[in-house]
């Protein structure tokens, strides 16, 4: 449960600078408008008429361009750094930084840390790369990062270390889950040695699955090539004498991409996502349930979330590679095993399609609606940094951007409501089973 | 200045029956939820910290499945029909109203009306088609609508006679300001008559300019085509030399268009927008800037919404034509033949290539976020229906799907705010002049 | 090596009736001509200058609208089945044959068997469907076939009991080398019996290896979709450290696509085609290539066609699933394998992704250049069945269209000419070793 | 009538220096081959059976690298002119030109001229740039031309001053009909002053319009942005009641845009072009014929290529712009107007969408097809300029590459056959009038 408190933004001090954006702070004067300190956007915002407000409401600090600024823009390195697997927009939010910083705010270097946390840290040998017009002019066309990037952390005073050593003031750090709890030991590590360096999250995850943050960038560009790929399976499943496709979308703890894709494409038969725990076997189970529609339709299209189905693969301990991935099994492979195996006992003959399109999806360029909302992340991001804002990551709810501490954003995941609008409509949508859902999480 | 009692939408009368949705109205029983009749969702969602809220603060009705319907469902005819110009989604709208009214309610019937509101005057001789599982098949990947449009109101007395003798019980009408007004004198002949019949608007506006709603279906396409436009465009103005591109983008009263895919694609050098009375002659006119682009850039992207610079076409009164467009002249050509004039007289050879993609971005398929946004507003404008509200029109606003009283939403028009975040963005990316703004316009 | 005879086209009998198709015989009278049955096109076209030509040339018969008819089109029955794995453009050539025979000749009617050959086995109780112009009205628009397909053969007894049962005179067979070999047999089968049944094959190969054919439909769509996707394994394979991307592409007896997709594209490091006989191991096979590559340039993409390296798995006899395809191993998991191994094993870092796209290339609905082919192809098979030829196959080579006795079709396989235009432009520009060929195949 | 010494390309003189290229002159050594010098392509393919042979049949040189070279590659500068309006694949020629002549050949440089033949004229100020891997890196993902365009002839007296001065000994010249006419000014005064040096062209025409060869670059490309308006239009049109969608095309001379996009998209009602004569007025002309579709089928889709009609503008002679276009009047509005007052005449509502896409089409970037055949045409043009070759264009026929000797593509067009299959396809399809054709042209 949060309190307001929880809520609140760090700042590294007085801000003793006048911004030099063309804004001004009296309405209806022409300017666009620098955002007050003070301002706020509201935690909830539905409620019961009749019913009195809570006595002290949450609410998120507004993002935004602030008139005083922490940093002398002229004397004000920026560094960029981008982690973790690919999503549609990182390099559209590299150059909307390098372009509202230079061009806007005017500040002296922005540099390019290179293939994620790893380039902070000497060790690597990836010296970062001065970014310039040259090196942004088309990448917002292009999918994947020009800066590269690894998976894992690496030691906070370390990277502090090298921070201090290149002169940087402030750190943008793009990336999901493990990236932001990385910016905070970096925050927590500067805090420690009460550096006035500023560290700002941007959220990356495809699988928009960010507490407090409505909608992540790339994930809309993810559903358009998600529902491609569900028309194809469609396609294939119907072709076939009882044909079968299993699709594996992106998501590790929530089902975002797999409902949104299904919803969108209207082509999915059997959708299963990390929040709901079902059955493989008996009466309820998925591969009877699979069996009575291809008796029913001929043919099923089946949508299977990566994280869905964890609890049925025995001996999960596997292990992991040098990056961090467990290996082998996955529960795509794993259901078409099991699909294949039972059909067989059953002498029912099926034609399985195994379709995992992960890679193809997520190194795509963005779409308009994603190339929109990196641009906005971006700039808003370089605000908070230069009014001195630290441990905050950019959001977007209710419409409206916001910052977020960075503990509040990481301390859980947002998954899909199994009694919210989405899921409803994919139950409805489908007339799949209604199956109990995992331990509930926030949204 | 709205009050309070203007957001309080109509009903029709006693809720009777019971929904068959399989909904409850308890948590965590993995069940759905019913939407409660008193859940508001707030109007101003920012604040000041430490500013105590207002008394008497404006909210709307959040939309959503009732517990208790007007209508018995197995009684109940639901028609749909759609006006005015092309707009990406609307196949998809007609889909998921069939799908939710047939599947999941059970309603007796779903007509289609041919041809907007001509197709509810019998004169017109286009009788309803009744829409089955088979017309909707396939039609959510297809952009137009399968029931055709028309411009243009029809008497209402006419409409409500016919309404009563085909015996339709919800009248689902999308279409844009027009079509809502005229939905609005539906109403009011239905009131008169005291019917219980109940008319529900769905926003339909390329343009998004509907006010009290943040987003509607349709325009993120338009975005998406734009910007490939605009990318074509640019491709053409620099290969010449002295190339200017410009492009006329949808947009009568509001800039929404033009600025958005000016920021998405990045490759406009000159945003002109209704919201903004730029001057054509003098040194900071619409010329003299241009000159000055090209002869710094060697090329020009000009980007004009159709319904900007209306104050510097002479003797604008060239009539209409018989579906109410003006005719002959439109700024797009305009702009075109004074900007020849302008380069010829001061024999600078410039390449001019003018482009008015319209038709074929009002025409294309719904991408996948409009799609899911024409999923909800069609699933949700049945759900309004089936529970007995009228005159209401189903909104997107802070992320939150309401009811919007529809005088509501007819009696202003969204515009761009020119001191809001997207048109500074604008303005920052171009560095074009500020000229002044039109007057006010409420967003 | 073939002679003059091996060329000539098996027909019916006497041409009886006269064509309804609006066409001339006279040049210069404004009407499209018919083509006479003694039109040749020549097999070789390519000469030195000052040699001879060949005593007794080879050519093909020209494929297109007789004068006079075997068949008299308002008896006429023709049937249309499509067999083996989905290609893009399918649904096109069904379409324009229904369109072909109905508009341009009059037919009785056309049929559609169900799911390949199996639906002219009345033990599969698929019925044949009436074709209708509301079943092809959109389907060019649709990837897939919309009659279904299945592998494997049938017995020519029962099918030809069934097509005279049926009533059946003119079956189009639409399928690859294995369909066509079944055509062959059915032709066989009505030749015994000395029934006027007419059997033409359009050939379907994605691959594109169809001998005496220069270029079959779905080709240049697959060569689309594939080039989409080294696009996005370039863009994986450069932002990991070491990023290795692997993908394995169609072609069983041919690198068509693994080659053009990777000239279209300009991506690919290596390109690993069945033609070419590459080493694993060794300081001039694939591992050591690969790794020279990495240090080289950081990150390497890898394209693999499915028939590639197969002399490389041990114990390749691991036996077929019901439906003739080799179980488990293939080549791209197996160098997937093998690179992890190689890689762990030197203990250098690489991240490889592996990417398996078929399914989603090939139920892509048809490019503009495959929709002409389709159509074409198409007309000329509804031609040459009412001209009364049979065994035929319609083929494109030298641009032109022709018929292709279909023993001489299916005899071989076209292949990769490893000393071609096509290859070397591979090898000159990726820069791989020149691996030595596998037998030479006739192009 | 051409004699086969029309068909004699120009050589410059002995070729004294060995081919660096990886390629030999033994069949079946796994090394791709060079082209002998005497290898013929036949003109005609097709003969009736029985039929001796011409005596002096026609031939084409066939393209291909060369085993002995006129110059000595590491001594060799190439220049690539790039004129005329924008068609997909030129930025794939310059990559193609660029890679083929420095990693296989080795030359000492690679220029890029800039805007066409204005900057071969030093008056123009326009340096010539020096292309580098870096310039070409990205480049065939993108429409347009890196190198600029302009339209119109220089003084070749001046022309070759400059190549002389730059030390330029190959001009190689992208452009359509009027481009190759200017390099063969080129070089005929080259020749005149004896000087060794190239000029070899590469045709580029969007209409595919040029004699001999089967396709040209960027017309596939064409067809398939072609397709897509048509699908919109029809959208639109059909939407309406008495819809009329009324798309412009490309083809000033030849009407293969306009019927190849008719045909694939299938949703053309009625196609005009350059080589059919069709009258406005009168029970057989378009405007009856028009009406009569909109009372048949409630709504039509007219294209119209550019040059069609040409007959029925009044007054054609309305001056043209300083860039040789003719101004005010074209085809699409000529039409719009006419077609908007016959139906205003007869007070017969109709709701018309004019549509002129041209720039959107010519700006996107090469597909599939034509960037392996931009690719082809480049390194041909390479190999026949460093072998000496000289006022030959690459063309494809056949399906093969040869060399035309300028003269003989340039001094006609190639049309539309009105009595070959496509247009007999048209007509089939669409069920128009077989209105009367122009004047004869050769195909």
């Amino acid at each position: 449960m949060l309190a307001p408190t929880d809520l609140q933004i760090t700042t590294l001090g007085n801000c003793r600078f006048e911004s030099p954006l063309k804004l001004s702070t009296i309405e209806r004067d022409g300017l666009g408008d620098f955002v007050r300190d003070d301002l706020r956007v509201d935690f909830d915002i539905e409620a019961r008429a009749g019913h009195s407000p809570p006595a002290e409401p949450l609410s998120f600090e507004k993002a935004g361009p602030r008139q005083r600024l922490f940093f002398q823009p002229s004397q004000t390195s920026i560094a960029i750094v981008t982690c973790g697997g690919l999503c549609p927009g990182i390099n559209n939010v590299i150059r909307s930084i390098y372009l509202e910083a230079t061009q806007n705010y005017g500040v002296k270097s922005v540099l390019g840390i290179r293939h994620g946390f790893l380039g902070l840290n000497p060790v690597s040998d990836l010296r970062p790369v001065e970014i310039s017009s040259q090196l942004v002019e088309e990448i917002h066309k292009l999918g994947g990062t020009v800066l590269g990037t690894s998976r894992g952390p690496q030691d906070a005073t370390i990277i502090v270390d090298f921070l201090q050593q290149q002169g940087i003031d402030i750190l943008l750090c793009v990336g999901g889950d493990g990236t932001q709890r990385g910016a905070h030991s970096i925050f927590a590590e500067i805090a420690g040695r009460d550096m006035p360096i500023s560290v700002i999250g941007i959220p990356k995850t495809i699988d928009n699955d960010i507490a407090y943050v409505d909608r992540t960038f790339g994930y809309l560009t993810a559903l358009e090539e998600a529902q491609q790929v569900l028309r194809g399976a469609h396609v294939e499943a119907r072709a076939a004498i009882h044909g079968v496709a299993l699709v594996k979308l992106m998501g590790r703890h929530a089902g975002f991409i797999a409902a949104g894709a299904a919803l969108a494409s209207q082509e999915a038969d059997l959708v299963l996502v990390p929040e709901v725990q079902f059955p493989l076997q008996g009466n309820d189970g998925f591969l009877a349930t699979l069996q009575r529609l291809i008796v029913e339709r001929q043919h099923a299209v089946v949508v299977v979330a990566e994280g869905a189905g964890q609890h049925l693969i025995p001996g999960q301990q596997q292990g992991c590679d040098a990056s961090g991935n467990v290996k082998h099994h996955d529960i795509g492979v794993f259901l078409r095993d099991k699909i294949l195996d039972y059909f067989a006992e059953r002498e029912m003959a099926i034609r399985l399609k195994y379709i995992d399109p992960s890679y193809m999806i997520r190194s795509v360029p963005a779409n308009c609606a994603d190339r929109l909302l990196c641009d906005q992340l971006a700039r808003h991001a370089v605000h908070a940094g230069m009014a001195g804002k630290t441990n905050a990551m950019i959001g977007l709810r209710h419409n409206k951007f916001i910052h977020v501490p960075i503990e509040a954003a990481t301390t859980q995941t947002k998954c899909l409501q199994v009694e919210g609008d989405r899921w409803t409509s994919v139950l409805l949508s489908t007339g799949q089973p209604r199956w109990p859902s995992r331990a509930a999480h926030h949204s």
